[in-house]
C-alpha cells in the first residue's frame, strides 16, 4: 500500500487488513478494494433521507473506482466533513459490506470510516478516569423477549457506594441499536471526559434498543412518526423501573432525562412531554422534519404546549440541535422552534456548522446537552 | 420469501432485511442475495487451517448460487452441524460481508449463521438471574495503549457488597477479539445458567483481547506459536491487577483459572504454566497443534511436566477439549496427553461428538469446565 501526503488508517479499521481505507490530512479518504473478476465498483455513501438533503460526510453520490491492471480498485474522494461516515461496497450492482472495515447499526450493516476533526477530541479516550458500560438484561411483558440495556456507570459508581446518581436515558436512531452511542458514537468517552474536566455532574446514562416489537411485528421504520405505544410502555414501565431497581438511582423526575437522535429524537418528544411525571430534561438531537399533524403546537403531545407556564415549570431544559448540512432537518427545527416561541415555549437550539446527518452531529451535541443537565 | 419445511430466520439475523439465512429443520441453510449484474455468487465457508481438517459446520467448499430471472442468487446448503457458522459471499470472486446479517471477528469480519442444535439450549437466555458484562477501559504501558476488557460479574455481585469472587480469565481464538466470547460464545449466558442451576460457583470472568501489538508492531497470526513476551506480560502484570483492584476477587493463585480456545488456549498453556503462581485451574479448547519443539514433555513451559508430583500439587485442573470433527486438532492433544500421561502429568480431557473448530464446540468446553472450578 503506498499512500502519500501522511494518509493514516482510520481509527475505524481493523488492524491489519491488506485495504483498509486511508484517510489524508486534508480529509481525503481513499479506498481500495481487491476485485479482479468485478465489471464495477464503487463506494456509496450511506446517505439520509431526502428531507435532510441526501447529505453524508462523504458525499452525496457513489464514487466510481478504478481497476488497475491487477484488479485492485481505488478511488479517492475529496476532502469529507469530519465524523464517522457509513458506506457500503457496490460491487457490480450489489451493495455489500467490506471485510476489512467494522461494520455498524442494527438493521442493515454498513462500514464506517472514521474522519478525525483537527484540534476536536472531546470524544476520544483520554487519561481520565473511565465508567464501565455495562450490559444488562432484562426482560419485557410487553413484547414477550429479553432485551439488553447499555448502562455507564460513572468512574466513582464503585466506590462511593451511598452515592445515588441521575438517569440519562439516550437512544440511537432509526436502524441502530443499543450499541450504537458507544461503538459509534463514544458516548461513554465524552461523558468521562465532561466529568473528569468538571463540566457535567455524574450520571448514569442508559442506552436502551429503541424498538420494541411485539411477537411478529415489524420493527419501526418511518423515523418520524410517532414511536408504538409498546416503546413507550417499555421505557417508562419497564425500563426505568429496572434502572431503579437495579442501579444506585435517584428515582424521580427531576433527576431524569431523555434525549435521542434523529428516530430517536422523535421519542424523546413523544415518550418524554407525555411523560413529564418521569423526566424533567429533554434533548432533540437532528429530529427528522414531522408532518403538520404530527407536530402541532396547539394540539401535539397532549396539547402540552399550550401553557407555556406549566411548561417551564415542569421542562428544566428543552435542548435542540442539527448540524447545518442537514439541510432539510434544520430549516424545519427553525420553523417549528419559531413557532413554539409564538407560544411561549423556551427552548435551547445549537446548531454545529457543516455537519450532516451522522455522528459529528450527534456527538457534538451530547457534549453541548450533557453539562446542562441536574443543575437544579 | 418462500420457504418451506418450517425453516425459520436464524438467531443472528438483523431482524428484516429481504434476504436473510433460513435455517430449516433440519439444519439445512437456504441463503438468498440479490445481485443481478453479478456473474457467479457463492457462500464460502470460513474454514479452519489444514490442521484441523478445514472443517466448518456449513460445510468445506464454496457453494454455487443458482440466479433466477429477477437476479436473486439462492442455494441451499445439506444439513449443517450445529453451532454459529461463519461465511462469507463471494460475488465475482471477491469475499465480501452480507448486509443482512451480523458479522463478527476482529480482524476480517465474517457473516454469521445460527443453527440450533435441537434439544440443547445450555447458551441460551433464560428466565435466570443474569449477571452484567462491564466494559472496563485500562492503560496498558507495555503497548502504549488503551485496552477495553469485557468483565462478567455474577448475578449478585452487586447485592452480596462484601462478598469476593474468584477470577476466570478467559480467552478468544485468533482473528477474534474481546467481544467473541460474549457476541458469539455467549459465555455470560453459559455461566448465568450454570449457577442458576448451582453447578458452578459465583465467578468473575474477564474477557479481554488476546492481542497486545506495541507501536507499530502487527498482530498475531499464527495461534499455534508462542504468545509474544507482551501478551504474558500484559495479562499477568496489568490486566489480572487490574481486575483485582477494580473488582471483588479473591487475589490468590487458588481462585484464579485460565482457559481459551485455539490461539487463546496457546497462550493459555504459555501463560498459565509460566505463572503457576498466578493460576491453578487450566482450560485448553481446540489447540492447534504445536510443533515438536513447541510442545516437549521434556523442556516446554521451564520444564514444568518433568515434576509431576510438583505439577499435581499446583495445577488443580489440566482440562483439555476438542471436537470430533476438528480432526487435526483432535488426534494431536490425545497424541499429546498420552504423552504426558507416560510422564505422569494428569489432565482431563472432553470430546465432543461432531463438532469442529467453532463456537459450538467451545461452548460445550466452557460448559463442562466452568463447574469443575474453585472446588477446592
Amino acid at each position: 500500500m503506498h499512500v502519500q501526503d501522511g494518509a493514516s488508517s482510520a481509527a475505524s479499521n481493523l488492524q491489519d487488513e491488506k485495504y483498509p481505507p486511508h484517510v489524508h490530512l486534508d480529509g481525503r479518504v481513499t479506498f481500495r478494494f481487491k476485485a479482479p473478476m468485478a465489471q464495477r465498483v464503487q463506494i456509496e455513501p450511506v446517505n439520509g433521507q431526502p428531507e435532510n438533503n441526501g447529505y453524508n460526510g462523504l458525499g452525496k453520490a457513489p464514487y466510481d473506482m478504478t481497476r488497475d491492471e491487477h484488479g485492485l480498485w481505488t478511488v479517492t474522494t475529496p476532502p469529507a466533513v469530519p465524523g464517522l461516515h457509513a458506506y457500503w461496497l457496490v460491487v457490480d450492482g450489489v451493495r455489500v459490506n467490506d471485510t476489512a472495515t467494522k461494520s455498524y447499526g442494527g438493521r442493515a450493516k454498513a462500514c464506517g470510516v472514521e474522519v478525525p476533526e483537527p484540534g476536536v477530541d472531546f470524544y476520544d479516550i483520554k487519561d481520565v478516569p473511565h465508567g464501565q458500560v455495562r450490559m444488562q438484561w432484562y426482560y419485557s411483558k410487553v413484547t414477550e423477549a429479553w432485551r439488553r440495556a447499555f448502562v455507564y456507570t460513572p468512574p466513582d459508581y464503585d466506590d462511593n457506594r451511598e452515592q445515588r446518581y441521575p438517569v440519562f436515558i439516550l437512544r440511537h436512531g432509526g436502524g441502530e441499536d443499543e450499541t450504537s452511542w458507544v461503538e459509534q458514537g463514544r458516548a461513554n468517552f465524552i461523558v468521562d471526559n465532561l466529568i473528569a474536566e468538571g463540566k457535567a455532574k455524574p450520571m448514569i446514562v442508559v442506552m436502551d434498543w429503541g424498538q420494541a416489537p411485539t411477537p411478529g411485528q415489524p420493527l419501526l421504520h418511518i423515523p418520524s412518526t410517532p414511536p408504538p405505544p409498546e416503546m413507550t410502555q417499555v421505557t417508562v414501565k419497564e425500563l426505568i423501573p429496572m434502572v431503579d431497581a437495579t442501579f444506585r438511582t435517584i428515582p424521580d423526575r427531576e433527576h431524569r432525562a431523555m434525549a435521542g437522535l434523529s428516530m430517536g429524537s422523535v421519542q424523546t418528544l413523544y415518550i418524554g412531554l407525555t411523560n413529564l411525571d418521569t423526566f424533567s430534561y429533554l434533548g432533540i438531537f437532528s429530529r427528522r422534519p414531522m408532518s403538520a399533524a404530527e407536530f402541532n403546537v396547539a394540539q401535539s403531545f397532549g396539547g402540552v404546549f399550550t401553557d407555556a407556564a406549566a411548561f417551564k415549570q415542569q421542562v428544566r431544559l428543552f435542548w435542540w440541535g442539527a448540524g447545518t448540512a442537514e439541510e432539510g432537518i434544520y430549516n424545519a427545527t427553525k420553523a417549528d422552534l419559531a413557532e413554539l416561541a409564538k407560544a411561549g415555549i423556551e427552548s435551547v437550539f445549537v446548531e454545529f456548522p457543516g455537519t450532516s446527518h451522522e455522528w459529528q452531529t450527534w456527538r457534538k451535541s451530547l457534549y453541548d446537552f450533557a453539562p446542562r443537565l441536574f443543575r437544579r
